[in-house]
């Protein structure tokens, strides 16, 4: 997770209204290497928690691009410890490439004593084993934009230059109000912080309905990456930001428009081959023990409707545009049956 | 609500799995006075929480039997101190009729110093100001069979002795399973205790639900018992215990069948017109701490749903037998607009 709440285990909230932190390391790794990162294959490792929304954009962006082969990847744990993300996950609780324990040491090897919190997503150097960026606005675009050389065949272009302004407008309140806002709703330690921020969430998903309700995606016939990050939101919603974050003025699956559209994005190779539902239970909801002292996880919700049709196809649209979907998940990614539908 | 957990504020849930405490004061009030309690008009004072479910059972039975002008009612504030179920919702903070702050205070002119929790539904003696009665599995048969001679008429048999073999294996299982299953799940303190329980909850109300598809009424075509005790659990299903208590494989409004039989009832006189969900929703978000420390009150669920058709009528059945519905809710009884969908 991005910024201190969701770094910092059991304090995961304080008494001030909760504000997430911009990203620190914000180096890029573009495809003229302008900041000392040129895009590489296999240079470089993504860092993801599958529990965490903001990582979750670049493990679909990372699909969508079939960018497998060029970016290695590191599943941390979901569950953290007072040290943060871990490879408890990997044999012998080493990540197998870096050979390190915690993602904090490759804070460490970027920047001796940097006080901040350890996040995810990170984009780790190989051969020094250096954070080279932590920052979750900035890396999907990255990916999609400067990464292209590195593209599968038919990957799609998810920031299409002409459709920019009203990619970047969608996605800063959807920011805002959604992605952040369910956040902000969460950790509230006040009953207006918190009704303020609910009730954003719902305004803004009951705006961006019609446009769902007319159109497939959200800029437009093919998927971009508003919606992605939208789906990463959505997709935890019925089952932690509902309850665990009293985001309860309805479920999606009560949403007809909202429930389809994310539906379909589940179902769309990249988007629902990525999501542990296991990793986003346990890490909501025995991680922020202050807001679930007991630490059980709940047993719903029930999880078979996510693969029920969805009928967008109605809609018409092309979801990869001129391009193509993405082949079969590696196996060696593959989501247990623990964590999903 | 009946039992410590239910009485005990912040301290609601310990360490040993959840049991509810078995009612100390358990004499009837019956028609002939044996236990020297007789029926009649004027005497007693029903008090109740509009937040309790146990305590709800109590003011639906009155409303359907029409007992309001002989049984008077107080209603205590949704939000307990340490000294628990308190009148502060009344003017001068003193209830009208028996004189004090606190229900405790009639239960201590019946035992002084009496160890156990204070809980509701209790029926006071007005004479005397002592408590009589807080066995909250007792009191509704006993308004339905021994106060016969104070009905209204037209009021239903809630308890008819052809039935009542059927009507007391059914109200055994919802009991175990659902009126207390909830608050197993939602005061459960290890994982595997509360999935034994949210486990039962669901189970139960799998079991129920095809006997609902055929019929309108848990027990044949008419309102019993039954009904009542499962109302006043699923009313407050979506509201609380969906979240609050982690009984979230399904919001009831997912629900066809149950959603119906629900609606159904909360449309029916003395059923929905007793029912304050704002005292609902903050009692239990502000008093139990030890499960939501911040003691933040959802905004959710959207109430608009309870008074959506239920078309149940199409399965026949006689709501009220050869009786009648009860007539409009006293004014001084009315439940404010700000619990009401």
């Amino acid at each position: 997770m991005s910024g201190d709440a969701g770094t910092a285990g059991n304090s995961g909230y304080g008494r001030k209204p909760f504000k997430r932190s911009k990203s620190h390391f914000a180096d890029r790794i573009t495809a003229d290497g302008r900041d000392g990162w040129p895009v590489e294959s296999g240079r470089y490792r993504l860092v993801v928690s599958r529990a965490c929304p903001w990582a979750s954009r670049a493990l679909v962006s990372r699909r969508l691009l079939g960018l497998e082969d060029a970016l290695s990847l590191a599943v941390a744990d979901p569950i953290q410890d007072d040290r943060s993300w871990r490879f408890t996950l990997d044999p012998d609780g080493h990540d197998p490439v870096l050979g390190i324990r915690y993602l904090g040491e490759a804070y460490d090897r970027r920047e001796t004593g940097y006080p901040g919190g350890v996040s995810v997503p990170a984009i780790v150097d190989v051969p020094t084993g250096a954070l080279v960026t932590n920052d979750y606005q900035r890396i999907t675009l990255d990916l999609a934009t400067e990464w292209t050389a590195l593209h599968r065949p038919g990957a799609p272009d998810l920031y299409p230059e002409a459709r920019r302004d009203e990619i970047d407008e969608v996605m800063a309140g959807v920011y805002e109000d959604v992605n952040n806002g369910v956040y902000r709703a969460g950790f509230a330690t006040g009953q207006e912080e918190y009704e303020a921020a609910c009730a954003g969430v719902f305004r803004r998903l009951e705006e961006l309905a019609p446009r769902l309700e007319r159109q497939r995606y959200l800029v437009g016939g093919t998927l971009t990456e508003a919606d992605i990050r939208l789906f990463t939101t959505l997709v935890r919603f019925d089952a932690v930001y509902h309850g665990h974050f009293k985001c309860n003025r309805w479920k999606l699956a009560e949403h007809p428009v909202l429930w389809a559209y994310v539906r379909d994005l589940f179902q769309t190779p990249g988007f629902g081959d990525t999501v542990d539902f296991d990793h986003i239970k346990r890490h909501y909801h025995q991680v922020h023990t202050g807001i679930n002292p007991t630490a059980i996880v709940p047993l719903g919700p029930d999880l078979a409707g996510w693969l029920t049709p969805h009928h967008r196809e109605e809609l018409g649209g092309r979801p990869f545009g001129d391009g193509t979907p993405p082949g079969p998940v590696r196996a060696d990614e593959e989501v247990p049956a623990s964590g999903r539908p």
